[in-house]
């Protein structure tokens, strides 16, 4: 048994994903499986919990300055894990990536500036995009036979020149891809010819299976740092989105000096846990539960894809990342209501509604993997007895 | 000995204040005394780090919803401790009180806005104001007999028209004035005379010595809660700055709705060990530590001040709250390069300067007393030997 399969309770800690999944989606925890927000139901790594533990143990939470530590494990991580040297000056953090995007939109747009998304696309970048003002274009990815591919022929004829700023989601998010070299090289091809900055959210990076390489997108084309902003966080690999310390790397100067006034002016602070956590979390100890995590996440995927493929009608696109099964229930012939019910009153599952990804989303829900085998298999049975009738 | 007296070494756990001295102010930590950041150096109860130890052993650190039990412990909080009734509506989370500075800039004001300030004050104020382009009018208090009295005449000359905001200190660091009602209603009459919004930072809310009674704004005049913001925070009572979790009150629907709106483009994200720590913080536990906090910090305060007052040519203000004391060496008739040396050098004690706080504060430093008595003691027997000539 590995370890990952050790139950793991989370309903009564205020856990969003547990806990709120009867409120949001109307499934109840008693018998429900929560298979919606993007966290996972292990512990993070011993090395993480000890280093919490440790802190706790000292027991003042006063003002601390974890340099030169905290950004030194940023550099190994980032060179040891993704052959990517980032300089400690180069680093802020934020609560977040969402928070960074909004950061982003302060820093380099003006309201009514536009914001390209390759859409369907994580649902914060566009809600955070349009509460600062700033109109979304969705350019929707082609769904190639269950694999999204970039449209830049498309997407030429859609731009009209007030966009400003693309969020690329590398490795995306929904439907896993790893973009390739030569996509990311379209993208930001595609970015210097319609003058848009590229924030590339790589918070996924570290969630690739077998097989697949994610290339971090400054070491794609150094023509691009220019225009670059990197997002990256420990918050999926190590579960600890919830101590909200993400970060935001400028390599170029006058874009770094620009987002240095922001954060300035809003002063934002990041928590000493967090900082400790993700200082513990990108080490070699961190690296090979990584490793194992992988391993397992990557049996997970299997057995998910498997079962959902003898579901007739259900297609659930193969994951090169993410812990985020992205299933399309187009060939059920049914519409958004049926499908929806049948997972959530019949199987009992809390998803991830597909709209919600905006445009190419209509017809998916997302199923987080992120869990015990044994509940991931217990979702493939549930789903094959509430679409039984398709057979 | 009280629970307070207890040794407890911060050095070698990134603690601003004692591993960051030597590199500031030129005064090693191995035998110096660190009496600057206003932080602690005390654990935070036990009800808080019970239920941090809680949270690690749990050991999934991912997106918490802490409602309904974070804004209910708010809400008693506010309500037991000082009689104001807090909605769980009027309550946003930013990461502390400069961050909710810099928020309420954005939210309410425009670049070139001036802020107003009775000063000395807090440093970071002015430099966020400053560093988001608000024009800072330091309207410098009245030093009577070694007390802060606000000058209303003075200042309302001071005033152009051009300024926006007020950013209050109540209680006021440094000086550690409790402000009267009679005052705090002078302040709402002058901020209404010049249309100001009031940004009233309370973080010292708690930490009030015997004999004085902190008076919340919204309680002075009610006709004033139409341009107030409240800022509250469980750091400086119970130790837990560094988990910056702060919060912002408004009980103002217009100003509600423009925080919230910025808020939202900004997707601030508190973090969930800093909401379980105020949660358990602001609890009959939390009070009943604070009040045994408040015995022991008067003590620190009455052997100080005793101490100070022996020693010809230093002042040091009565507190009415804060554990800063703040120290005028005008009478040495030293120059601010001299007894600044024989502070750092001479009794190697690192400290806070004067002018950081802005005008007024020129003559001055400031000692945290928030540690072991007998570091008190320890600073005070080196102050009156720096300054034994005087005697």
């Amino acid at each position: 048994m590995s370890l990952f399969d050790q139950p793991f309770e989370r309903r009564g800690t205020h856990s969003v994903k547990w806990d709120r999944m009867e409120r949001y989606y109307g499934v109840s925890s008693d018998d429900g499986l929560a298979m919606w927000v993007a966290d996972m139901d292990f512990k993070s790594p011993p090395c993480v919990r000890d280093r919490l533990r440790e802190a706790v143990e000292h027991g003042a939470f006063a003002y601390v300055d974890p340099e030169p530590d905290y950004t030194r494990a940023i550099g190994w991580w980032m060179r040891e894990r993704h052959g990517w040297h980032v300089d400690p000056s180069w680093i802020f953090t934020t609560t977040g990536l969402v928070n960074a995007v909004g950061m982003c939109l302060d820093a380099f747009t003006d309201p009514g500036d536009g914001v390209v998304l390759f859409t369907p696309i994580y649902h914060s970048f566009a809600k955070v995009a349009r509460a600062a003002g700033r109109p979304v274009t969705e350019c929707p990815l082609i769904n190639a036979d269950g694999r999204y591919e970039m449209d830049f022929d498309h997407w030429d004829t859609m731009l009209t020149g007030g966009e400003k700023l693309l969020i690329l989601c590398s490795p995306h998010n929904p439907g896993g891809r790893v973009w390739s070299r030569g996509e990311l090289q379209q993208a930001a091809d595609f970015a210097r010819r319609h003058d848009l900055l590229i924030i590339s959210d790589e918070i996924h990076h570290d969630i690739v299976y077998p097989g697949h390489t994610h290339v971090p997108m400054p070491l794609v084309d150094r023509g691009v740092t220019d225009r670059l902003v990197m997002l990256t966080a420990p918050s999926k690999t190590f579960n600890v989105a919830g101590l909200h310390t993400g970060n935001v790397i400028i390599e170029d100067e006058t874009l770094r000096a620009r987002f240095a006034a922001r954060a300035a002016a809003l002063s934002l602070a990041p928590n000493s846990l967090g900082q400790f956590a993700l200082t513990a979390a990108y080490s070699p100890e961190g690296a090979a539960w990584t490793d194992a995590l992988m391993t397992y996440l990557d049996g997970n995927r299997k057995l998910f894809d498997d079962a959902i493929a003898g579901i007739p009608g259900l297609a659930s696109m193969r994951l090169e990342s993410t812990f985020l099964a992205w299933v399309d229930f187009d060939g059920t012939g049914m519409d958004r209501a049926e499908f929806t019910a049948r997972v959530e009153q019949d199987a009992r599952i809390a998803v991830n509604h597909g709209p919600t990804f905006g445009r190419g989303g209509e017809s998916f829900l997302r199923f987080n993997l992120g869990t015990q085998r044994a509940r991931v298999q217990e979702a493939c049975n549930r789903l094959r007895d509430a679409f039984a009738d398709l057979q």
